[in-house]
């Protein structure tokens, strides 16, 4: 992290006024790694998997939140330490005294639990602390005069859920579909002490895919990863403290672990694309959620957790099957009905009993009465007598002969569904922070220590280096003219010309600069340049010409540096 | 907007709730589109320009924002109408009634001058109502407790200045040098009614370019816009009625009309990128801001304007010289210094006077004073006859002899200098706004009225759409294929195989999608589609091979279609 300072890939909100925790600036070089990051993502949900991304505001009205259920429930149990006035997440202060079940107590019984606990800050003994409800939603007010109460979003996925009716007119009203936002979330955490791990505005990735209830057995790419295989740890291995074992995920569905292909096969492209930005296979675990933990209307959840030498195994995405809770809730709420309508193969034939009352007698016989008896009568259940009905309170009874009574055999188009939805929500700052924790290394370069980030080429800010070997002969022109090449080309490059060729290549590998070019006294005789590889330290000459294509191909995967001939 | 909304570009945010005036919903055409526009603008600013990205929280602390001036200053003057309660802004209420400088007056003279006037809501007479201040920061609450006052930052500019001595070591201490954001900052408008054009949730894309306060006359590119001519409006001409006159940034900087290199150099790229996206030069002037509009502190400030048919010349882009004034804002509320040592070509020679105590007499003589007595002997002004200095208040003649003074020579390495920031700033949400009018067409097609969207290749949402002749015979499957592909080389194609090929041309027209390629029978035979042009609607036949490449070409301006061979 000091490195990650330094350089300027994170560093502390406002430090010249005191940093507030719980918020980071991204600097120079983390910035441009996380657009990588989310480019990366953006490449499998939006190009890949064709769900279009939408972008809605980060600030919503409350009926929004009242519906999701984040303005009664969104919340964590606090106290207050009496002598240090430091506000304390009070289940954390039971978890850190041993006292179980903290989760679940209600807040008499949690503040009479942490009696004996000590204040995590001042050390001091509690004592009586009240307990109560601190809603994590960042409140605001829209307009003047406090018109309406305005929430900072707590998560990206609402937003898609509200705009369920235009975005299926967008897809011309079929199953399945999926929208996707990359945007900024936003916590009022009590107390957050981890860094990029707990923030208070974060940024989340998340499609909601809004599949068939009856379909979600039958993702149509499903076979992509059948046989692809993740190590899964389930709420049954995990209540017996067993290991994750690997499995494919054609197992997985089949033995009910995953309880369908579309989470089955989110986990695995999640698996490949944390892969992708260079986290390490066995760094990586796919965690079931535990029944207790699970939201009651899910189906079934996956995180998929990185381990962190310092925090342990972190949660870094989820995979949930959210059913239909969230379409009922919003519709409920709005009046609007959030349904697709499901046309069958062919018609389905329904038997029908329809009533025909017969107006002119109707007419004539209850005058003002007669339009009410009828509305009545077609809803009625005659029997051979005749229809009791009820009209303004009035029980009538209506002879048989003053209406008919036909059965019919009726084409059933389709039928109105409520879809399921399946949600991949991804933290950016935590796969951003899992890439920099797991790709600092030291090592020896050139029989000197060297710091060294092995970040893969794709993630990387600056994608390759330019060197002059000496600042004159005309090799800097060649270096510039170079570098202006790279950036034409959308190729990131960084020219650098100041000290010794070994402290330069230090500096790009400590930003983990993967490539780097030096032009030297060769170069002007025969337009060849070295090109060096940021892991193993090896060089090859290759054409100044090459150049731009080569670099793109190492950076986006597909050749490596081994393959380019010395 | 009637399209934009049925097609997807964008909607009114959490419709099903009843809309919220100030914000809107980038639906996934909109969004892809967005997020194009903003590439570019990385592209000109970050690959080109070399000023990297940074990413600050949307929320910060009040500290933030007193040193930029807005918690004070940043306000509205707003009435509320006493019949239908309706909030106002008041100096809108006056220009409306021809009331002359409403924008200079204060509360009490403007409240007593709208009285006559009608309330543009109810349309009753106003009569006496009370103006007050209304600040346009949407504020929350940081951590529980009400413990911290945040606001949601009206602009991503003070991110970056607060950043300044992080951002000055990233790039080596020397100037100049410059960051950028691109994201959402956030003004709580009191009655917005204009769409896209005033929105309280918006995005913006800064560059905070800091300059050696000397050097602004010598921007190290300017050639490249030497000669670049724009129709510039400037304040005198604004004030005579008089015209934009074209003229080159070489002529504009010498004649004075434009306060320097570095301000003409970002109009000359404003004015490219712009162009770029699909601004037609037809509809874009940059307009001097009148010497009463300017803020006080800046050198000089242009506004990139776009002629929209719905609300007339409309400011998209601001290029101003901000002077030291934010720097030194922040330096002197957080007491951290903002500024860069500038090290002299050669030293300066520079003489000093200095005093050198005898101290084995003066401690002799003064014993416990001996300290107090020589420090206040090294800054004094002696006499030949000696120096009179005070000490704890006491006043003291010291004798010649008891010091000695010597006239030096000394070198002066350099200075402190605080930089000078120059600063375009984008509207994101009204270069889409401009780009979506500008694009917007009714023209004929094959006899037949179509709608179309001239969307520059660039910035359109859908690259390439790929059509089946007929969804039989393996069309469908070679058309797939295609598609594909393309999405493995990040081209969003979209498949399209409903309703005859006229009926698909047209709803990619709709969209804007630029170029459509046709699976036909012939296709079979020789590996070739026909690719079609949306604008001229002319085709060519083209192998299927060099499709990705071809289309990547078109799209990114490389090459035109009138240069494909038919």
């Amino acid at each position: 992290m000091e490195l990650a300072k330094r350089r300027g890939f994170i560093w502390p909100t406002s430090e010249c006024y005191g940093a507030v925790a719980g918020f980071i600036d991204y600097g120079p070089l983390g910035a441009m790694m996380k657009r990588r990051v989310e480019n990366i993502w953006r490449d499998f949900y939006v190009i890949q998997e064709g769900y279009y991304e939408i972008e809605c505001p980060t600030i919503a009205q409350e009926a929004v939140f009242i519906a999701s259920g984040h303005v009664k429930g969104f919340s964590d149990k606090m106290c207050q330490c009496p002598h240090c006035k430091e506000y304390l997440r009070a289940d954390h202060v039971a978890e850190g005294g041993n006292i179980p079940n903290a989760s679940i107590m209600k807040n008499e019984e949690l503040a009479a639990a942490i009696t004996p606990c000590k204040c995590p800050a001042c050390e001091e003994v509690l004592g009586n602390v009240e307990v109560f409800n601190f809603n994590l939603m960042f409140s605001t007010t829209i307009g003047p005069g406090s018109q309406r109460t305005g929430y900072l979003r707590p998560e990206t996925a609402q937003g898609m859920f509200v705009d369920f009716s235009r975005l299926l007119r967008f897809y011309r009203d079929k199953l399945p579909f999926g929208a996707v936002q990359i945007g900024k979330s936003y916590r009022n955490e009590i107390s957050p002490r981890q860094g990029m791990i707990r923030l208070r505005e974060f940024t989340q990735a998340e499609a909601e895919i809004f599949v068939h209830p009856n379909e979600k057995n039958h993702h149509p790419s499903f076979k992509r990863y059948a046989e692809y295989r993740i190590p899964l740890l389930t709420h049954i291995q995990q209540q017996k403290c067993e290991d994750p074992v690997e499995i494919s995920m054609r197992e997985a569905v089949d033995k009910g672990i995953i309880a369908n292909e579309y989470v089955a096969y989110y986990v695995a492209l999640t698996h490949e694309l944390l892969v992708t930005i260079g986290i390490k296979p066995e760094r990586l675990r796919f965690r079931q959620h535990l029944p207790d933990e699970r939201a009651h209307y899910a189906a079934d959840c996956w995180d998929a957790e990185v381990y962190s030498r310092r925090f342990g195994w972190v949660e870094t995405v989820g995979i949930a099957d959210r059913t239909d809770y969230d379409l009922n809730a919003h519709a409920k709420q709005s009046g609007t009905p959030m349904t697709v309508f499901i046309q069958y193969n062919e018609p389905k034939k329904t038997e029908r009993r329809r009533i025909i009352p017969n107006m002119s007698i109707l007419g004539k016989q209850y005058r003002t009465k007669a339009k009410a008896i009828f509305e009545a009568l077609i809803t009625a259940m005659p029997t051979p007598e005749g229809a009791d009905i009820e009209v303004d309170g009035e029980k009538i009874h209506i002879p048989a002969n003053l209406f008919e009574v036909r059965d019919e055999v009726i084409d059933i188009r389709g039928e109105d569904i409520v879809p399921h939805v399946i949600e991949p929500s991804y933290g950016i700052d935590r796969m951003c922070y899992a890439v920099l924790e797991q790709a600092y290394d030291e090592d020896i370069a050139d029989g000197e220590a060297r710091t060294v980030m092995h970040l893969s080429p794709n993630v990387a800010p600056v994608q390759v280096a330019v060197f002059p070997l000496m600042t004159r002969d005309g090799l800097d022109t060649i270096a510039h003219e170079i570098t202006r090449t790279f950036h034409k080309k959308g190729i990131l490059a960084e020219y650098d010309d100041s000290g010794a060729i070994g402290r330069r290549y230090r500096r790009q590998d400590e930003i983990g600069t993967p490539f780097a070019v030096t032009v030297d006294y060769d170069t002007k005789e025969n337009n060849t340049v070295t090109l060096r590889d940021r892991d193993s330290m090896k060089q090859v000459r290759i054409t100044i010409a090459k150049l731009p294509e080569t670099i793109g191909a190492l950076v986006d995967g597909s050749i490596t540096f081994t393959s380019l001939k010395p």
